[in-house]
């Protein structure tokens, strides 16, 4: 008899059906197994705790923005980003069956979904009901057989759950994508197309988010992204975040950090990671 | 028979007993006229048609940061910013009289709210709901004559709806603030103390963001804020939101903006206004 190897395992918040299961799929392909959990804190600790070798978290929407939980869970967080995933969402009002758009009262559906919906909301006169989880919304309206309500959530999640979709692509922008980072106990090596994402904090002299800024510009390091998040113990002050191309053994990238952790008052390398490809 | 003057009429989004109340009435003192929005869009499109003479919108928090529903419309409108609120947020969890909080099985406040109490609502094994409002959500448990439910909010919003407060300060930390805007067709005279805002596209050359910044730094203009936000035109490029020391009339500040016009895709004054004292 031949044993077969272990299974991958994966994490992610939500249900089946979830934007998250897609983007662990895309990155895994198929063969993995899937653990779904209720909140983003339980999926970090989950791979913290190697209950579970990998975990897929979102970092960022092009209509929505960053997916502020997830920053500030890196920020105390040992795990590392060892790769990233974008994937292309669109979102889809889902029903019972013999529900109609006109007869709709109460609309559900996680945060992020609703505010990148917020243009197809705004000509509804709908109660809107933010819940935890896009796929679990479609669960919820199924299990309670409720009538005149919709959910917000993906075509796979009404195929999952057997439900009628009343509108497809209703999300704001037509250009609506979702980043995913793929957290495990360390990142990834280098491909000569690679990604370093970092967190630092500026020390409190004017015009030292500029000289940080510097390290990277005068060494030609591309940002692709910086975002500010308060520190949490002194209003007004702000932790930056930060990605940039290259991985962080390349000789350019490393000299800039190596001269950043001189000058900030602290520096957390979050990993080093393949770039995604965009997906059209 | 004297005529009295017309009084000055602020919008803000929720309702009697919100944060908002208080910070517009922080802002205006006594005598203005308060009315009430359901969303932040609405406030906005209040003070455009000249419906009211001001609105006073939250911009951040020190804990869970950006209000990005607000800075999105800043974006847009053609309002500006003639203040700002600095706002010491003190949240208490109250219910009807009878409730304990070992009973609770529901939380209803504002995502914002909700999201400021992560630690608390974490020690409580309840479902946590979010609402438009946090004095909305007092209102509601009032009114449902709810049992087993409480709503985070202000002592105002307590003492308002003669509501019992179960427990006070649950915020996640005891340096809770929240800035507003105060919004308007014009924005402020020069007072020797005071604060820009402006929003800025970099053009896609690498190090375009840190060129941008050098205008500012080299001209000893000190940046208090920097805030990025997706364009929703094109995936993961951004649009950058910034807050500096100085009034745009200030010789240093105008220089370093006239310099950026020429560099920038674009470039948008959102206004100079005078610097709030920070509360203790």
């Amino acid at each position: 008899m031949k044993s077969s190897p272990p299974r991958i395992s994966v994490a992610y918040q939500g249900e089946r059906g979830a934007y998250s299961e897609e983007a662990s799929l895309r990155f895994f392909k198929k063969g993995v197994e899937l653990r779904t959990f209720r909140t983003l804190p339980e999926v970090f600790r989950a791979v913290e705790s190697k209950a579970v070798d990998y975990g897929v978290v979102p970092i960022e929407n092009s209509i929505e923005g960053s997916v502020t939980e997830t920053y500030d869970l890196l920020l105390s967080s040992k795990l590392m980003v060892m790769g990233e995933v974008n994937l292309r969402i669109v979102h889809c009002l889902i029903s019972n069956e013999g529900t109609k758009i006109e007869d709709l009262e109460a609309i559900y559906s996680h945060p992020q979904a609703l505010a990148q919906c917020r243009k197809f909301l705004g000509r509804l006169s709908v109660e809107v009901y933010p819940s935890y989880d896009t796929a679990g919304s479609v669960r919820l309206i199924k299990e309670k057989k409720l009538v005149n309500a919709a959910a917000i959530a993906s075509m796979k999640a009404a195929e999952i759950y057997k439900m009628k979709v009343l509108a497809k692509g209703i999300e704001d922008a037509q250009t609506n994508y979702t980043r995913f980072f793929v957290l495990s106990d360390k990142d990834s090596h280098p491909t000569n197309s690679d990604k370093t994402s970092i967190i630092f904090s500026a020390s409190h002299i004017p015009g030292s988010l500029y000289k940080a800024l510097g390290e990277f510009a005068s060494r030609q390091v591309n940002l692709t992204k910086i975002e500010s998040r308060p520190t949490k113990v002194k209003p007004w002050e702000y932790n930056f975040y930060l990605d940039f191309e290259g991985h962080r053994s390349d000789q350019k990238s490393s000299e800039a950090l190596e001269s950043l952790r001189r000058s900030a008052f602290f520096v957390k390398v979050l990993g080093s990671y393949p770039k995604a490809e965009v997906e059209s």
